[in-house]
């Protein structure tokens, strides 16, 4: 594996997904840290040399670049036993990773950031309006993970894969958004037994 | 390859990624409707026995199922020159379509529904002050596409792939959203090249 290097910001769970994957596979990852809230991810600099797209995080591999948190622990976890091999298991781990990115983070994890970052007192119009929608939004997709998860003791095929460590991440902080996790007895059951897979690392 | 049968609304275009990746394969589909302005991906067996999330396209294999439209398509795609068998560059496949699920679709296609089915004459007070919003994320996300494409025949490695047709789908419909393609030349450019690939279908 060539050299790695994380462009993070340590605390969102989407950068923690990619720590999360390479500890499990005893990856060595440089970490270079940028303040979002100082708007370090908008520069010239960071737009032209690391992300059009101005997010982080960035998984660079060698001089080469893939952004978005999914695709770069897609990366890592090729050829390893978090990618189940046969396709349909490979695409239904993918099922979740997209799920996540549609359906869980843009109203679990954006209400962590909200409540944790912006503050309720400091909300646009706009906020204080998709708030509750985000909520029931947020309330529905940790439903159906606990649907899920009562009737599997991981995600997809059985065991423990990227989709896991790709959903634990704001699952798990999801009471920092407002959520409560004991209305989701098999979800706390699942993170309990991500949490024991061996090379497991925490958030901080 | 087992049966394949997609669960869909023909006019979406989440639907129509699914139909394009299988004619360029010359892949056989059946196709089961659902009118979801009359919430027939809503009803209690539709959740049940299709898709939790109440949503199409489903892409159903024999037995089993595939929701998520990405996913869908990277299974069909799956050991086919759809997708780069290079490690670094199917994940910079995926990346591409993870970021449309993120950046493009919530903004390029959210805002032809809203437009296209829901009417402005009915938006919601949420619909009226996110739309500002949507509309520059939706901006942003095609000026990032036309600055790739100015520099690239195709999103990944060179040539043709699954991350094309996941990005075609709502970028070639972007003006029923309220969009202006001409102010995309390398958009248009590439819209043209992903038609004159042979096995190429229209949405309609």
């Amino acid at each position: 594996m060539e050299r790695l290097v994380l462009h993070e910001y340590a605390r969102s769970g989407n950068c923690y997904k990619i720590r999360l994957t390479a500890a499990h596979l005893g990856l060595p990852l440089e970490r270079r840290e940028y303040d979002i809230m100082k708007g370090e991810t908008r520069t010239t600099e960071f737009l032209s040399q690391v992300n059009p797209n101005g997010r982080i995080p960035v998984l660079q591999v060698g001089e080469r670049l893939v952004p978005e948190s999914n695709a770069a622990c897609w990366f890592l976890a090729t050829g390893t036993p978090l990618i189940p091999q046969d396709p349909f298991e490979q695409a239904d781990t993918l099922r979740w990773m997209f799920w996540e990115q549609y359906n869980h983070e843009p109203n679990v994890a954006t209400l962590r950031f909200w409540f944790g970052w912006i503050g309720e007192d400091n909300f646009t119009d706009f906020q204080r309006i998709a708030l509750p929608l985000k909520r029931a939004a947020g309330l529905d997709a940790l439903k159906l993970m606990d649907d899920h998860l009562a009737q599997h003791d991981f995600l997809v095929a059985g065991r423990f894969s990227v989709a896991d460590i790709c959903l634990y991440a704001y699952t798990h902080t999801c009471e920092e958004g407002g959520y409560r996790l004991a209305d989701y007895p098999a979800v706390v059951n699942w993170l309990t037994r991500v949490e024991g897979q061996s090379g497991h690392v925490t958030l901080d």
